[in-house]
């Protein structure tokens, strides 16, 4: 199954080209603030279920084209990302531009930051940089996990079930050695979508290909078999620090191939089995501070 | 005015030893989830202001005391946390156990950081240490701002207007090489409360005195005339990269005299004119993971 937010917090599910309003069935609030329409229906999704796929046969449905496509999930717990999860990534970072440091630096030992809610997007929206001068601003392809249920200390063997689904993610960052999570968190650095695709649909975990072109050109492949810290342990690991709330977004970490983003470039991300979106990026005037400006010793990229 | 939250999302005003019931007109759902009644009732303040005014002289009120209170808001879109906004605290770092790095790191050329919706924990709630071996859980006494409006590239002379209001805040962290916001995100690791003074209440932003006891023993000590970061920067430099949405959560960072905590400690924390709390610590089982035993290199703490 496959579920969108749409056209101001309405809910939907796909079916082929087409979507089927759930709104109402889902007990969603279109337009309500905070927009926790989607993190209340995913609690609540076994006890909704049988009426929803009932209504995949009873309602009506309309053109997905016809619609305006948002992040699935606008106000979750929270967004967990795991740096480093892949050695060839590690690789390419320690010998970055201007970096030449040897770094032991990765997922398995440092474990995870958060990115900001504030920097969901869905797959309509652009991608805007903000304007700071001299700063590489890079494309991060990765998986985003959708937690399912609450869980404390949650096992290795037990962490599928707590997966609702998948979607595309994209973790954008400003290269640099400030903070990781400022880095990241400007507002579009999280773009997510089109949909959030249910585990179900997913046969094998470790085995999920995807891809990152720009404009055209591919620059990012990678299966989630290739994770130093796989999707299992992300969830025991995460849900060892903390409480994982129905909604909260974990994303995998990125594989080797990122790269710089400008102003015109279009990126499209594809997920095998769960979707593909195509983002236009674009330069923004908000975004600047002094913060940006002075000069930094540390090992952070 | 004095905001809180108690008895499973209810939300009352404060009236000296008494507290008002206002869940029905903050149009508040006790129960609900996800719990975002205080976050909506913020963002309402001004519709529901002159309600909530004549609700002091009109509705019974209930010993404080019979209630149990809850962190002020417990789902907001983020929480901020500015390390290393005091020089004193940034000495005592310099010169920490096992350390010996001279560091350049502060708050103004480093940024800041993110804290977990889930590591709020409220004024009765215990403070809750994960069982890692041979590791310090330092406290961290801080101011938390509540932002009041939605806010992106607001300017110092305007921040003031963004701020809701003040709480106590604790910034509890696990010591060690991780990335910073793992081990400042554990359950219970930012207790809040016991509620959200008002910022009319506050004459001078940069003249909050705060104090934190240890065992009834004073350790901390520090006003925000002496943050690196002030109130109307840190809310400038965050929404240059965020959008604030009301009910965020910005912790001002701590000044020295951190310390580590065990089973059994006492924490007070004081805040002139906005409140007090005492929390106890107490040993928790859940938090052991690999990720915490590994050998790091590099320059947090």
């Amino acid at each position: 199954m496959k579920l969108v937010t749409f056209d101001r917090g309405r809910i939907g599910m796909v079916d082929g080209e087409r979507v089927i309003d759930i709104t109402d069935l889902a007990g969603a609030q279109p337009g309500a603030w905070p927009p926790v329409g989607m993190v209340r229906l995913i609690a609540d999704w076994q006890a909704r279920g049988p009426a929803l796929r009932d209504a995949l046969i009873r309602l009506d449905s309309r053109p997905l084209a016809d619609v305006r496509l948002e992040a699935p999930v606008q106000w979750p717990n929270k967004i967990v990302a795991f740096p480093a999860n892949y050695h060839a990534h590690i690789d390419e970072m320690k010998h970055g531009a201007g970096s030449g440091v040897i770094s032991t630096y990765k997922a398995s030992g440092q474990g995870f930051f958060l990115k900001a809610n504030s920097s969901l997007s869905g797959p309509a929206d652009d991608i805007v940089l903000p304007p700071l001068a001299g700063r590489e601003i890079h494309h991060e392809c990765e998986l985003g996990m959708v937690i399912g249920k609450r869980g404390r200390g949650v096992t290795r063997a037990d962490a599928r079930d707590y997966v609702f689904g998948f979607t595309c993610l994209l973790d954008m960052v400003v290269r640099g050695k400030e903070e990781r999570v400022m880095r990241k968190s400007f507002d579009t650095f999280c773009p997510t979508g089109p949909w959030i695709t249910t585990a179900d649909e997913i046969a094998d975990f470790d085995n999920i290909e995807m891809r990152l072109f720009v404009n055209g050109e591919e620059r990012q492949s990678a299966s989630t078999r290739n994770l130093i810290v796989d999707i299992p342990e992300m969830i025991a690991m995460s849900s060892a620090v903390m409480t994982l709330e129905p909604g909260d977004i974990i994303a995998s970490g990125t594989p080797a191939g990122v790269g710089p983003v400008e102003d015109g470039d279009v990126l499209e991300i594809v997920i095998d089995g769960v979707g593909a979106m195509t983002l236009q990026v674009r330069q923004g005037e908000l975004g600047a501070h002094a913060v940006w400006d002075e000069a930094k010793a540390g090992l952070a990229v």
